[in-house]
Parts: C-alpha cells; sequence; structure tokens
C-alpha cells in the first residue's frame, strides 16, 4: 500500500504531532501509546482507494479482507495482538446491499480467523469510488514495540515467505501474464488479493529482533526505511531473496521481473534485523510463527542506501524507492 | 454529520463485532476499550467526503477544524478528554499543495487550541473528491464513560448552547437566506463551519448526567437515540429550547425554520439527560465548561418515542428521524 505520500508531506504532518512521543515522528506506519504500566497500545491506519489500492472489480470479500489484513500486517509488524479494528467505509451507489454484504462476509471470515472484532466506525455516501479507511488497534508488552529504527551495523536482514508475489500477482490481476501456468496465476494472484499478516512471527520476534517492518512499498524501499530511521546502510544478497515456485516460473519467462519482485510492493511480509548471536532465537521465533525465514543480507555503517548485490559479485545500487544505477 | 448509514446497516456490522463488549454494539458513537485498571480508552470515527459532509469550496482550515472537531465533539460527549488524532486523507488533484498547507494549518490551529496532537495516519491519491476519516482517542476514568443509555424516566433533558445555527448556517453557506443581517449571517455561518466541542462540560458532567451524546443528526433524532438506548420516551418542551440571536432572527423571518432548528444537523452540543435531583449539579458543570444549558424536556417511560410540545399546549409527534404527523 502506497504510504509515499504521507512521507513526502511529513513536513506538512509531523509539526500537527506538537512532539508528543506516541507519533513516533509519524515515521513508523504506527503509534506507541502508553496507557498502562504493562502495556502499549499500538495504533496504525491505513486508507484505501477503489483504482488506487485495489481494483473496483475485485471481489468485495478480498477487497475487505485485503484492507484488514494489511492494517494486521502493520500490526505484526511492530510485535503486537490485535485488539480490534475501525472501519471507515465512502460508498459510491455502484456498491450495492448485495456487493456490501459480500464485502462483510469478508470482514466476517477474517475476523473469525485472526480473533479480531470490528469496534466501530462509520459509512457514508460518496460520489467518488470505494474509499476505505482501517484504523487498527494492538498491545504489546511495554518496551517491546519492534520499530523500524534499531538496526546496528553487523546485523543479519531477514525477510519471512516469498518476495515479489504481491507484484507479480498484480501483473497477474492485470491480465499480463498470460503464458503462466494457471496453477501460478492461481496462487499469485491470492497471493495479491489476500496477504498473510505474520502476526505470530512478529510476536516471536519480540526481543529479537532489532528493528522491523512490513513490506509494502517493496523490499529495497522498505529496507531504505529502516537504513533512514536506524542511520545505517544495507546490502541485500540477490542470490538470497526467497522467491516462491510461482514468481520463480515468471521470472525464468521474464527476466525483468526479477527486478519487479525486489521493487514491488504489497508483500506483507515481515522484513527485520537481528544481531548475528540471535541467529538461532530468530529460526525458533519462524517456527513459532510457522513461515519460513531467510537471511537476506546485512547491516553495515555508512549512508541509508541499500546495495544489492547479484550472483556474479556485480552491484545494484538502488535508491530508497527504486533502481537509481546499475 | 451523517452517522445514519452505520446505523441502517448495524445489521451487516454487528455480528462483526463478535460480541466485544468494547464494542458498545456499534451504537454509541465510540468504543469504550478498558487497558489500565484507572482509565478507559474511548474511541471514535468519522467520515467525511466533500459535497456531502462540507463543500470543497468552504476554505480549507474550516474543513479540518470541522473535521477533528466534530470527532472531538463525540469524545466531549464520552465525558472523555482527548489524547489525540489519527487522520486519513484521499486527496484529488484539485488539491493543491497550496490548500493542503491551509488545510493543516487549521489542524495545527485547533490541535494548540485543544491540545490535541496528531499521533498518525495515511494519505494518498484519489480520482473521487476530498475524503477524510479521523480517528479520535480519549481518556475518561474507569467507569465515568457517558453512554446514550442510562436516561431513566423522570429525568430532565438539557442541551449546551443553542440549537438549529448549524442546520440555518447551511442554509446561509448555500446563500438561501439573503435577506438576513450580515451579522447573522455571520454568525449562522461560523457555527456551520467551525462548531465547538463541549470538552470542558462534557468532562464535568461525568457522574452527573445518566445519558449523552453531542446533537450531530439533529435535536429530535438524537434525542431518540438517548431514548432508544434506554429504552424510554421523551418529550422535549419546544419553548424551552435555545435559540441564538441569530437564529431567532432567521425564524423570525421564516417560521418555517423553527422546524429545521430541531430537526436539522450540526450544532455540536451537547444533549444530556440527569436526574431532577442533580439540577444544580449540572448548572455547576455548566460553570465549569463555561457554556450555558437549558433544561428543554424531560424523559418518560414507555416507546422510545420524542414528543415535542409547542407552546399552546399541542404535540408535535416526531420519529427518529423527522416528523411523521404534527
Amino acid at each position: 500500500m502506497a504510504r509515499g505520500e504521507f512521507d513526502t508531506i511529513a513536513a506538512l504532518y509531523v509539526p500537527l504531532t506538537r512532539g508528543d512521543p506516541a507519533a513516533l515522528g509519524l515515521r513508523d506506519d504506527a503509534a506507541r501509546l502508553r496507557l498502562s504500566s504493562r502495556d502499549e497500545l499500538v495504533v496504525t491506519t491505513d486508507a484505501l482507494v477503489a483504482g488506487v489500492h485495489f481494483l473496483d472489480r475485485d471481489p468485495p470479500a478480498d477487497i475487505a479482507r485485503k484492507a484488514l489484513r494489511t492494517n494486521l500486517s502493520d500490526v505484526a509488524a511492530k510485535g503486537a495482538r490485535p485488539i480490534g479494528y475501525f472501519l471507515s467505509v465512502a460508498r459510491p451507489r455502484s456498491w450495492t446491499d448485495a456487493r456490501m454484504d459480500a464485502f462483510a462476509r469478508g470482514l466476517a471470515a477474517d475476523g473469525k480467523e485472526f480473533g479480531v472484532p470490528l469496534l466501530g466506525g462509520d459509512s457514508t455516501g460518496t460520489p467518488g469510488p470505494l474509499t476505505l479507511s482501517i484504523t487498527a488497534l494492538g498491545k504489546v508488552r511495554r518496551g517491546g514495540m519492534l520499530l523500524r529504527a534499531g538496526a546496528r551495523p553487523g546485523d543479519d536482514v531477514w525477510v519471512s515467505g516469498s518476495i515479489g508475489d504481491g507484484a507479480i500477482g498484480l501483473l497477474v490481476a492485470r491480465r499480463e501474464l498470460p503464458h503462466l501456468a494457471g496453477k501460478h496465476r492461481r496462487m499469485l494472484l491470492a497471493r495479491y488479493r489476500v496477504p498473510q499478516p505474520r502476526l505470530a512471527l512478529g510476536r516471536a520476534l519480540v526481543g529479537v529482533a532489532s528493528a522491523c517492518m512490513d513490506v509494502s512499498d517493496g523490499l529495497v524501499a522498505d529496507l531504505g526505511h529502516i537504513c533512514s530511521a536506524s542511520k545505517a546502510g544495507a546490502t541485500i544478497e540477490l542470490d538470497a531473496v526467497p522467491f516462491s515456485q510461482a514468481a520463480t516460473a515468471a521470472i525464468s519467462a521474464r527476466p525483468a521481473l526479477r527486478k519487479l519482485a525486489i521493487s514491488g510492493g504489497d508483500d506483507y511480509e515481515l522484513l527485520f534485523t537481528a544481531a548475528p548471536a540471535a541467529r538461532a532465537k530468530v529460526l525458533k521465533a519462524a517456527r513459532a510463527g510457522g513461515v519460513p525465514v531467510a537471511r537476506i543480507g546485512h547491516i553495515h555503517a555508512g549512508a541509508p542506501i541499500v546495495l544489492v548485490e547479484d550472483r556474479q559479485g556485480g552491484i545494484l545500487r538502488m535508491a530508497r524507492t527504486g533502481f537509481t544505477h546499475y
């Protein structure tokens, strides 16, 4: 999900935080409120617009589930347990009662799957496209919240699951990969439409990971966000990045997709750093989280730039939001 | 602000709460989370769409302030102190940087006035109209939150400030009252564009009011909401309803506006009930809150219907959302 604009107009919004530490400088996808001596409250908000973040003709239940799951993914990346969510809906006339029923069924299914209740919201008509805003609340033990800041030179860089399925899945949704095998197309489409928030892994990484976020803008751009917040650089070993069988098949047929896979968005996997001494703990957390993790690079001192090394030792230098030179 | 649709599709959304008591059955403009032994967290969400809740050509700073203030009004109605807010913005291309700067200045002014920080948010582009969603957080001592439910037969019905300025102010904004004196037009327009959240009054009513909400859908409809939640009826004495000098002038010129004043929305005054024995305490709370209050009727046993009595003892019978018979 595009969070870019909030970044670019941070100059506009950061003064509005009035220096409240709970806002974390608006740099961390979430706010942290200390409301009791034991727990911290994590609050995260995402806006989604038809035609921008999803296609209006996507199945309504999938739209609902993706909206909720992308928020739960932010909660997961903070190491928190979700408490509930608030939903704002601006609904165009073309969204009939039948479509809204299907939308609500999607929320009901995921509410059950993740044990997350709707706690409130608002609904209104709009002459524009379907526009959603979800605010999710989570709880984490005091001091445990995972942040973008905290990666230290020498730390390993890890990622959960597989990378690139979301971006390649969007191409499938746009019918741009008609020659790919049906089973691969279905898998990639499902990954694009219904991401998997890594809640159990996130919780297991509390006290283990030095920095963490979810991959929504793309692996390289998001590692750049960790670098900026942590005031360090990073190197990704391209061959170590985990691709699914379906993504591998798509990349084999069209090699340029490898670049898309690491720079596109919508993965909603956890991207995190941890000291080399914590490798066994990371693997234990992955078992607890029920998802594989891969060590894909390391953090080093220096400017917050992400380098991508390929097999031959060549270096693809990438800016925060894409390739600048290679 | 129209909350009507969330009510009408409550059948769709209420099951999504999974019976979580924090959702308060989605009937109370806010959720209540018990996160510590001392305090409760109040969370409220409102969606606003250009052309629906405000006019796209309204001053950007006023749009921002109204969006924030309507949420603070919900926090006030719960007896809570605001902690901060989250903002989602879906921004059309016509909203230039200059307009967004003015929008942010409006938020900055009110953030300072009410001591409320922005804690997070999201911003995205949209092909549709400017669409805002604000989620506000507030804190109230455990057990203190004011609810719609709780009004008892025999209780007085009270309202703060003056009623009808918002609805008549909208007519001024639409240039439908050109013959009204300039000072009255300016006052009504200001009341429509920049409501006054009654935060100090709300806090002072904790432990005093038996039920409370803010007037957003209109006095009669909102008293109907208190009646429904409290399982009781209510009678309003029309002559006791406080109208501003400006609204009185408008009503004198066009008597039909009296009906609009009590059935239109956008007042953002507090509507509350309290036992007759608490009258002195209510007046003390009003002094603490810096706003006058008026006793406008009473609660009685029976169906959740709001009756409006006029001077001659005639009865205007009103449904929850408007007149059905008179």
